[in-house]
């Protein structure tokens, strides 16, 4: 959403959040009656010899979130990681990734999400992440971007300015993503920040938001993984596009920086 | 605690423990206070250039925990990273790393952990790892380990059984930390196992307690990084050692295994 939002808009956008809160308060139960339950099984859906783990919790999340929007939002289509996508006759589309960060998920670390996005048929205009075990919450339209745990009032999120990349602390998929290229790029930044943490998935952006984080830099992702994070990280003025600036909402290779001046710094680094 | 364990020791080890309880109890406070809030500064305490955080909630957690011990168990020492080692007159010695994951702390992701163990001068026969943000707190005795969400009945924890390497979950601060030949020693499990994860700190050991993490691979820990987490591994049917099978409450090389069949595989490729 941009600053020019018209009012309907705003009020259509607040109406979808409401919807999303609902579609994240079904998931709660369907993640955590499985996370870190016994016997918790992945199966390997990567034919190509990768491990892609799919859990019950993904297939159980994802149509948890399914019924609440079949429900509220009969007319907008949903692109989710599991099932088959249902077409829009509204023009808006659910993006939905039931569990963004499965690996984390099967080892017990409480960085995974819900991801719940939606698109106005150009581009994600609302988006939330919700972590279930932590029972926290992050969201946002474009314009502004909000979290809250359980029972706390809400708290605007602002991303991190003024922090050139020697003094910034980056988040990565890496070295577990991508092609060597790709790799060799991610370590350039990588080696010029001050501080790296891996394998956070989604909460990487999230932080990035919250000022915690400054860069995100990951590779390989696809439309569901990206799509509700865009509208938080802008909301609280971070930048997000992929690695050569384009408009980051398919995935691929995905760019997030707290601010513009940091996001210019990193892009240089990746060129390919 | 062994299985010989006597009665007297047992009774010692559960006062110990709600000392312990209470210790995390005021940590939590000064800790929050400091997680996620605007400008939160780390310093470089590391000469060499490294980047070794230390921010106030360090400090004020490590006061926090000291004050109820000072109270309550004032014949015991207190060895903790931030200020200076209090003797023991009782034989019996405290642990505490106040903020174990600085940088992960740093970010905002809650994966630190504060860690309070107890070292009866032979070894460390109590331990508990709190994580304030999650409200969550995982300790064993060696015998036995359990793990409680606020509000929530404590739960046994048990490590996970009959996995062998290539079917393994592996956690490490690797490509962080150690040497050279450390890191090639590390890559050796890394590439034979069937899920690396980085960056957890005592939430990687806490897991292989809570049987979601299989292996642990570390170095150039700290006494206070390890010594709370051993009874809580070994609670849970775990093992912990150096990387040669020797002791690990000094630190250094350390190894952690859900079970004795993957803790052996692994000490083979470790060998440097």
């Amino acid at each position: 959403m941009t600053d020019a939002a018209s009012p309907s808009l705003r009020l259509q956008v607040a109406d979808a959040l409401a919807a999303a809160r609902r579609a994240a308060d079904a998931a709660r139960p369907a993640a955590l009656a499985h996370f870190r339950a016994e016997g918790l099984s992945a199966e390997n859906k990567d034919a190509a010899g990768g491990f892609d783990p799919v859990t019950a919790a993904d297939r159980g999340v994802e149509a948890a979130i399914r019924e609440v929007l079949a429900q509220e939002r009969p007319a907008d289509g949903v692109l989710g990681e599991e099932q088959a996508a249902r077409p829009s006759t509204s023009g808006l589309t659910w993006v939905v990734d039931p569990i963004d960060g499965t690996r984390a998920f099967l080892i017990g670390a409480p960085t995974w999400g819900v991801l719940i996005g939606l698109n106005d048929g150009a581009r994600p205009v609302m988006g939330l992440m919700d972590q279930p075990h932590v029972g926290e919450r992050f969201w946002g339209d474009g314009d502004s971007a909000w979290w809250a745990k359980d029972g706390e009032a809400p708290r605007r999120l602002r991303a991190r300015q003024g922090v050139p990349l020697a003094e910034a602390r980056l988040c990565s998929t890496f070295p577990e993503v991508g092609t060597t290229d790709e790799r060799l790029a991610f370590e350039r930044v990588r080696d010029r920040a001050r501080l790296t943490r891996y394998g956070l998935d989604c909460t990487g952006y999230a932080l990035v938001a919250a000022g915690g984080v400054d860069l995100v830099v990951e590779a390989g992702l696809h439309a569901y993984d990206v799509q509700a994070l865009i509208p938080i990280v802008e909301g609280a003025g971070g930048v997000i596009t992929t690695w050569d600036g384009g408009d980051p909402q398919d995935g691929g290779r995905v760019l997030a920086a707290g601010s513009r001046a940091l996001h210019a710094e990193a892009m240089a680094l990746l060129a390919l």
